[in-house]
């Protein structure tokens, strides 16, 4: 199917069709529904957003009334902000969907649940009666999606096709309620873990080798009077760019791993019936989502960039990684909420830290608030590991208890709770992303030491780790100064390692963008093979270009004569 | 001829071919050629970039032999690094270009030097001997304008044909000089200045308008127990993207105004011949071009994620005002480049201020280094212009300072010049961007006190130039607090005021976008008509589009029977 069409057309969505399925419907729905999805005797899609709402679930306006009568949902589009909008698949393909809606039984509500809805005919794919769809049209990049919106009039589908793994409508109308709700949580945190390195980390990864490889090939202006042009990688401007997101690469793939292993270890606690470990997996794929994302997602904009108007010929192939990632910021939770929501989790254990509380593994360091100062006395003393984790450390607790004295201030102060929260959301929303990089660097510095077997590459990436770590002091002075901990003088040396460590990275560069270990080798980059024949090649593929092959039709129609005409006249 | 072919085709090369001849030809020459342009009958383009060179105009490879016995200057492109890449209308369109090539004569190079080539037919529009050309293939906006590449072989133009207001090659190869080299800054002064309202902050006026228009209709969440979804703009996260960005456009508006009024001084100047201003009009015109442009596109960039999924629709209009800015991060001239001349000229002044030589007045305040403390006592002290202005400089001053020891430093260590400028350039973009930043504060500040008979205007502007200059503070905390100049607690009361601006601004927000004075005041957004319709509209506008007319000829062949073949055996 990968091949039959060009793009990115997969049917993404029927997987979470039938991940869903498998995940909140019963044994018998899983028997009826799996094995058709399957064989692809239908095609899933997956319809929860709705043209004016997002991120918050319970705000969805789609209704499910059960009609005791026939035993079936009535399922109706009350307005149009209700419409589903988005759904991948949904514009032409989609058979079926999974459809959430309020569910109301006897005119009371009990919120959203998820109904198998089907949309077009097995038979010729027209649309079943009732149902309204197409294509919600262009957007940033996915063009080869067809995001649908859809509209229900009267569609009724039987009690059946209410997935009931956690709660059902019984035939004479009672509402059962089975498990846990936050199991719900479950799945999305799966989902937010895969996409860190499938929709973030790798793209990313693409994008610095295209623009690394490119930034030793391409030369520009002099360095040394008489000297041939520079390799623009020899610019220390070029490097500042370059070489973090180089290092951050690796960071995130560590971090991913590290992801992966609480995420399976949290997954073998749920089969056993403890769902202890769900809140703190929620708070870490919530929050290292939205900070993985947003910052390679920035990082690629900086690679584009850094080549120039090369970068911004789609010919590069940095556009596009660009435009899709990008939509990884907003997917799967907005970032801004998705930080909040880690905020709301750090905040609570803090808390719970400082009233002497057992809070999870991962978060016990917010019950060491030491004041102290950093110890490091001259620049190299910035290349010890412990030196910078520890000053994300504390500016992190700083940070978060300041922030949590904030709220509580307020509220003594008769600000009503989610005024204050409120009120706190921006600083809260730095905490949550102090804490994630904080993570971030410790976890790099722990990898780095357990390579200690392989010297050549402990090495190298013991800079990368020093090299991200000196990069977000760098780019974050102020919240390491604020209370004295990195003093300016100190702060000087951190910068003075930071820029030694670019012109020591720079010439390990073009190994390191070619160790990684990115499944499709082929960069589709004109700019990418390093092969030193970036122009002939940029010719080349300009030439094949549809521009080249077509004129396009208003050319055609109104200019080509319009030229003609003029130009003859002279 | 704007509105006969849809989309940014408007020979906007035309008039830059035209403003080359005008000022680097000779008055015979534009006697010759302008009315030509004017009329038409001829379409000009403006060939510099190639393929392996961009802002480093002395590293061009196209050449320009002069043959004595023809009187003839023969081109050519020697290799395929050398072939002309990126003008405008140069692909399908143009007739002419001005080209710059190396003047040889008699075998010794004379540097870069504009000629005029005729590339088509004026008969028939078929490419003329010699000449290859064709359009460098898609990019990431601009798919309207036919970005060319040209390759030369032995093209031969007549001894006119080179534009020779500044320098001529008589008709015995003797090579004149005239006047001085440093007015071809001027022409580029004047693109950088004009583009920063039309290329930047217009675009930046679309993008806030369509996110807070939307921002007071789309509900999101609950803010308060009980009550109906929030707007999402009363959320302090979503006023803290938007409301900055809403300063900037009318700070950047003002910067405007500053740079045309001192570029109208110096232009003045420059008829009276006296060429003293050249220096601080490029300096102050690149780097404006480059901080106002980079700070445009950034923020562009957070409206569209603001806007969630709906930002990312085409239909918003967002995506596209993003990849048409992004590329004025690179054209005329790249921004880190532009940074480090204006670094260049603010290092220079720095030196001769502090040698207590004279300077331009704009850099005066570069001789006044003084150590002090900001006197700020409370959170509204920091709402007194003067005091944030202060720390503004002061931080500018000693960032500029520093580096320029650095510098010394690194050469009186026996550094060479080159390498110690090389190791200080990180640094000094730093620099020169906050010395932009600076001058923007203070023009603001100066602009709202000029308004005073306006008083209603006066105060909701002063509250916009009170959160654009703490915005700026907030976002660089380091810069300030790095030599105890803002204490930590001082901080903590700066960062309030500007958190208090958000909520009091936020009331202000839709008039204050409103107001913008674009010339084109339809947005071509579905979000940005402020009608309470935009669910409505975003319905209409997809099932409009395109995808929802035609299926793509991928689907229609494979995808399509495809479906229908396996879901008909079900």
């Amino acid at each position: 199917l990968h091949r039959a069409v060009s793009g990115d057309v997969a049917f993404l969505l029927h997987r979470i069709f039938m991940r869903s399925i498998s995940v909140l419907g019963s044994d018998k729905q899983i028997a009826k529904w799996i094995p058709l999805a399957t064989q692809f005797q239908l095609i899933g899609s997956y319809a929860q957003t709705e043209l004016g709402h997002g991120t918050y679930l319970q705000g969805l306006e789609t209704t499910a009334v059960f009609d005791i009568a026939t035993q079936e949902f009535i399922l109706n589009t009350p307005k149009i902000s209700a419409m589903k909008w988005w759904p991948g698949d949904m514009g032409r393909s989609a058979t079926h969907t999974v459809a959430f809606a309020q569910l109301y039984i006897h005119g009371k509500c009990y919120g959203v649940h998820p109904f198998i809805v089907q949309i077009r005919s097995l038979q010729d794919h027209s649309l079943c009666p009732g149902i309204t769809a197409g294509d919600i049209g262009p957007k940033m990049n996915f063009e080869h999606v067809d995001n649908g919106y859809l509209m229900l009039q009267n569609v009724r589908v039987p009690r059946e096709n209410m997935l009931n793994k956690f709660c059902e409508v019984q035939p004479d109308g009672t509402y059962v309620r089975r498990g846990s709700q936050k199991i719900n949580y479950f799945t999305m945190t799966t989902v937010r873990i895969s996409l860190i390195a499938d929709e973030a980390v790798i793209p990313l990864m693409k994008a610095c080798t295209i623009a690394i490889r490119y930034s030793v090939v391409r030369r520009q202006s002099k360095l040394k009077p008489g000297e041939q042009e520079a390799k623009i990688l020899d610019y220390q401007t070029q490097q500042e760019k370059l070489l973090p997101p180089l290092a951050a690469a690796y960071a995130f793939h560590f971090i991913n791993d590290y992801l992966q292993e609480l995420f399976d270890k949290g997954y073998r606690e749920i089969q056993k019936k403890n769902f202890d470990m769900l809140p703190e997996l929620h708070a870490f794929s919530s929050g290292f989502k939205a900070v993985v994302t947003q910052y390679c997602t920035s990082a690629v904009e900086i690679c584009l960039r850094a080549c120039g108007g090369h970068g911004y010929s789609l010919l590069s192939g940095l556009p596009s990684l660009y435009t899709k990632m990008l939509a990884s910021c907003i997917y799967e939770g907005e970032n801004t909420i998705l930080l909040l929501q880690t905020a709301r989790f750090l905040i609570k254990c803090f808390m719970a830290a400082s009233a002497g509380q057992p809070v999870p593994p991962s978060v016990t360091y917010l019950a060491a608030v030491k004041p102290g100062k950093c110890p490091a006395k001259n620049k190299s003393d910035f290349l010890i590991p412990d030196i910078y984790i520890e000053a994300y450390q504390h500016m992190t607790v700083r940070l978060i208890s300041s922030t949590a004295a904030k709220l509580q201030d307020l509220i003594q102060s008769g600000v009503k709770k989610h005024d204050a929260w409120n009120q706190c959301t921006v600083q809260l929303v730095q905490a949550a992303k102090a804490h994630c990089h904080y993570i971030t660097v410790k976890n790099f510095a722990e990898t780095v030491e357990k390579l200690e077997t392989k010297a050549g590459i402990q090495k190298i990436m013991k800079h990368l780790c020093d090299l991200f770590a000196l990069h977000g002091i760098f780019s974050n002075t102020g919240v390491f100064l604020h209370d004295g901990y990195i003093s300016g003088a100190q702060m000087d040396m951190a910068t003075a390692s930071y820029l030694d460590l670019l012109a020591i990275i720079r010439k390990d560069a073009v190994p390191l963008v070619d160790a990684f270990d990115f499944t499709d080798k082929s960069l589709n980059s004109a700019l990418g093979s390093y092969d030193g024949q970036v122009y002939q090649r940029l010719y080349e593929w300009a030439q094949k270009s549809p521009t080249n092959k077509q004129i396009s039709p208003a050319y055609e129609r109104y200019l080509k004569p319009l030229l003609h005409n003029t130009l003859s006249k002279l």
